[in-house]
């Protein structure tokens, strides 16, 4: 039986395959997601993989049901697997504001799900870090996010000449397009041809903003132009206090598809410019009140990093750590008779907070030998009887080759010194 | 908009209400279970939320997709968001069982789902510990597993006076069934009707026993003698050697109801007797051929612990941490021309790894000693200038009220030293 197609398997390391997806690389990204989110003061949340469909729709309009896991659950609820979280971020939001202190900053490690019908091959679901601040309308807040992106590629070993964060603003889009006498019915449309700007031919991009009245001159100039905003300003400046100031740069290109975003969009890429945006996100200061049914009115903003993308990313740039089992203590049994004892050593190894394994059964002594290895044991012990029948603990470094023979009742401590 | 019923919001602490699941608890519960698996040496895998329907009727029958969150996908294939993790597990370890060295030790940490129609304000989703030993027939393999399972239970802080591990078999019911002449066509309907014994009326089971042959006395006599099989006895022999004897006891009542156990089977109860089984688990010899349509033949067993009931036992002995903002260091910037200088320091703590916050835009000083102290802020740390001219750090613990005055370029370091 197979798995469905887009979704995936997660293995311990050694891979079987070097194509498939790692559990270990997968546990080594959401690690340091986690901490740097914490570093910055970020709390965890969570809400369920399925919601109402609702709650979708209510934000990104019907045409998003052409790409959602949905269906009717068997009370007859219209119900969708999450393709994004920021509708539940808002919906619990505003189901208990009251409770948290403004600004919140908040993060959560998602899995989501897009059924694409037309995309053979891609993904259909990943992993999201997603962080948001709310409750903040300074551009201080929008200089803290980034500066939490910035710091989140760095603790896996990217620096500023592997990426690079593209900062936006879709208010000095607002003034250009007001300046240029565009028609608001027009303005999301507008807005998604400049989104479209860098992979469509330059020819459909003009003939599709002359027919909205604008020309690809006047756009071109502007982009190339790149004056910050005041709040662009005050962001790289806060960047810039912090030493962040080479990771950012102000690039109109950048605007984000989607309807939602009000003020500061941004994207960050990998610099050689090989994969698709590493992670993006911007200012959502209507949305909260949208979800809420005008109950709560919060700006908000956040970014959503995925697995896929960085992990591609990460080894291309070979980043990862390897991933091999560790242990710090194999106990070999080489003497059955001492089985009981060696069992209640390991036991003491683990309760000291040591990885440590054996044989579960009676195999030679050279095998067990080779199994140590295998899992890149650090040390190896084996209880022995010496002359006056004592029982006496062998630990042998694989690494120096050290030995040494120690009363087993102190093999953790000696262990938990040197692991 | 209302999330789903029987799904749940996880909210960081402090809870704006005490019924509301906790983000941190079940963090910290993840986090427990993930580290002692890995001390016996299990790896983490993981595989899709949304497998094909197929694979859980394969293992349990047309009769579950009554209890399942199943529908029909824009591909038209049957999908099921997963029951239970133990069917991936297998077609999993079918797919690639050559790759990886037997006996094979894995863990994970699934969601899963199941819709009960009937049983309203009950949960439709948990997480659960899945751990299981594969290609290893010795008794050997379900001692370390029963050990995995006590020794994650200690690591929260439970003991011998709050669980037990009752410890059964199913190769004891056979060969009882045997005994008594049972017609083999009739034997999972006998396990059903013990699986029920202790919840039913005695004449409601007596009749059903009676039905297919058997006599409750016979069988009350066969639980209350609780004769250890050798299979049994050499488990227990195992844990003995480790310590953890007190922790399991021989009783015939548990045989699990499903139909796939083949060998020993086990649950853990709190003494109290107030919750229902906290983990259950067994050996399953048969499964992966099932499920890999007999390419693969592998003996196999394993648990699975719920977040749900461990959580409500934890709070109940009140062992669950207090689970607040921790906060290493919070930035006063009292002077706004100082701001640039205070990033600037943040920056540092953050990056030497201590968690550290402060206000987003100005605020008064009263105001913000306020909030590092809502956050439980070990210490705030102030720059002002001396009379020379030069910064200067201003370090207060806000436990032992301790000050200090350091250069900005020494607090992270200081900071690490008492953090």
């Amino acid at each position: 039986m197979e798995r469905l197609p887009g979704f995936r398997d997660f293995y311990p390391e050694p891979l079987p395959q070097p194509d498939m997806w790692s559990a270990d690389a997968r546990q080594y990204i959401f690690s340091k997601w986690r901490q740097t989110a914490r570093r910055y003061g970020f709390r965890e949340y969570d809400g369920p993989p399925l919601e109402p469909l609702e709650l979708f729709t209510t934000k990104s309009g019907e045409e998003i049901v052409g790409q959602l896991y949905n269906f009717q659950d068997k009370g007859e609820r219209d119900v969708s697997l999450r393709p994004e979280m920021t509708p539940t971020l808002a919906r619990m939001i505003a189901a208990h504001e009251r409770s948290y202190k403004k600004p919140v900053k908040w993060f959560a490690i998602p899995q989501l799900f897009r059924y694409e019908r037309q995309q053979k091959g891609r993904l259909r679901e990943h992993f999201q870090l997603n962080a948001d601040i709310i409750g903040e309308k300074d551009p201080a807040a929008d200089a803290e996010l980034i500066a939490l992106l910035i710091d989140t590629l760095r603790s896996l070993g990217l620096t500023e000449k592997d990426f690079t964060v593209r900062l936006s603003s879709r208010n000095a889009w607002h003034d250009f397009f007001v300046r240029h006498h565009g028609n608001t019915a027009k303005e999301h449309e507008f807005y998604q041809i400049i989104d479209k700007l860098e992979r469509e031919a330059q020819e459909q991009s003009a003939e599709k903003l002359g027919r909205i009245g604008f020309s690809l001159e006047d756009v071109s100039a502007f982009i190339e132009k790149s004056e910050p905003t005041p709040e662009l300003k005050a962001i790289l400046d806060n960047l810039n206090s912090r030493g962040l100031g080479d990771y950012v740069k102000i690039d109109y290109h950048v605007i984000r598809g989607l309807a939602y975003y009000t003020g500061i969009v941004f994207e960050a890429f990998d610099l050689k410019g090989e994969f698709r945006a590493i992670t993006g996100g911007g200012r959502y200061d209507n949305l909260i009140k949208l979800i809420s049914g005008d109950k709560v009115d919060l700006p908000a903003l956040g970014f959503g990093m995925g697995d896929v993308v960085l992990l591609e990313l990460l080894k291309a740039r070979k980043l990862l750590p390897k991933f091999e089992a560790t242990l710090d203590a194999f106990c070999l049994i080489e003497d059955e008779s001492l089985r009981a004892e060696s069992l209640k050593l390991i036991q003491d190894l683990r309760s000291a907070g040591l990885i440590a394994d054996y044989s579960l059964t009676a195999a030679k002594s050279d095998k067990q030998f080779k199994r140590a290895q295998e899992l890149k044991a650090t040390q190896t012990v084996k209880l022995e009887r010496n002359q006056a029948g004592e029982l006496v603990a062998r630990l042998k470094n694989l690494k120096t080759r050290e030995e040494l023979s120690v009363n087993p009742a102190e093999v953790a401590k000696q262990l938990c010194g040197t692991h």
